[in-house]
């Protein structure tokens, strides 16, 4: 599901996103399980969606960062807090911030709401890695650090 | 992800789609295998959005649909082919076209489209059945028939 | 799950499997859907595991098959009927049954079982492949071939 | 895949288990992505498996404590770290070691290992919950509490 912001495609550089970029996405019956609501390894689906989705409305879609820069993001740690569960066919709003963009590592907020409410909570730390030696490799793009926390 | 044709919701019974119900897809890395190709069990996967979100467009979202008349669709058989490869980042075009509409059966063809080309080709064979005991039961709902054939 | 016929690693060319090669699957919340029953595209993991556990039983463990060969199997077609559904904690039966084998293709029954009665029955074609050109490639091993019908 | 200690079915309160509980897994290709390696979300499906073997190696089976004690076990939190990569056709051991038991609450430290080598780890808190009411509920069967630290 493309977000609104990626049509028409951005010119690169010169694209500003808010600071929590999100990404409809729809619940369907492969995302849940017998216990009714969303199996707990699906979420972190929805949040690569939304990871995919912010960069290529940057202008910097996955698959180009591969074949043009021979990179590839990879997570190397999360951390997920499940609040509330999501349910068949809810309508979910799943949100990106970045936290930090260093050298080859980028730290970001995810969160999953449903009609405003938060329901699962997550800090990804994904590496930039050499898709064929998979050592950390350079992030090959500008990308927005963090907005400046609000000045009093 | 929401095809254009849902909003705004639509008024029960005064819906008219076009033959050939289309979603669009996006691949992401979940639906990729080691091959490089998306894995042969998520084109289902994409089937099923199409047919919730087309049964949506017509005004009868799954959840209602066993909410209010406690039913469920459940694929009876498939019969699939797989033509030509999808891969990472590709945009599809998933297709439904109702084939027959029975008492309790409904029979559609679905495709996935990339570009135009047809990618995979499927044939899928629903019931309807009684959310709690498991048995056949009467669709609740008036759904389009399929449409006519062109006379020459 | 490795069949108890996978161990120790059968010398290539001597092994004899029964007609029906099987193997135990286990449902866990992962294959069920908030209908409470195994979701439909699921079966195709657990018949592909079959699949991959029978070449290596045979002595072609797929890694070995790509390294080695540089070939894929994949599915060209599938036919399958869901018969009975499959639920949480189901201790199932996979099985594959190979109907013929050519020069680049493979077609097998498969099956999957509760307590001895079928729930679901497909039939699947494979093409082997050759793994960076993804054109037909000839089988790079003997596989056994159907069993002889009966005589009476 | 059943664990060795899985059979015959053990007698209730009188199972003593390692402190590390283990399931071996294999890696199929429904659990790889085009990157080549398995893609991460999957690894909360291994992690899943080998608690529910490890509850029912205990002799309290999932199916049984939500048919009998009417709960559920659910993920409030995980944290996990990515270290090295899983490929297809590695034979994984998944284990489960216990770290504290509450009155409706279980936390466990959780690992992926290959070779001995130890490629993911994580720690999980699960919460049991009324199966209807989806609210905090008893543990209704008693848990083996952590291991006590060796004396010196």
């Amino acid at each position: 599901m493309l977000p609104r912001t990626s049509s028409p495609a951005p010119r690169k550089g010169t694209v500003i996103l808010p600071p929590r970029f999100s990404l409809p996405v729809r619940v369907y019956y492969e995302d849940t399980d017998a216990a009714g609501v969303v199996y707990y390894a699906n979420y972190l689906r929805f949040l690569e969606r939304a990871r995919t989705e912010w960069l290529g409305a940057l202008g910097h879609p996955l698959a180009e960062l591969e074949r043009e820069h021979g990179i590839v993001f990879v997570v190397r740690r999360l951390a997920i807090d499940y609040r509330l569960p999501a349910r068949l066919a809810d309508l979910l709003d799943v949100g990106v911030t970045v936290e930090s963009v260093g050298r080859a590592r980028l730290a970001a907020r995810q969160d999953v709401r449903r009609d405003g409410t938060v329901l699962v909570d997550a800090r990804v730390e994904l590496a930039c890695l050499d898709a064929v030696r998979w050592k950390p490799a350079r992030i090959p793009v500008p990308l927005p650090s963090a907005p400046a926390p609000p000045t009093s």
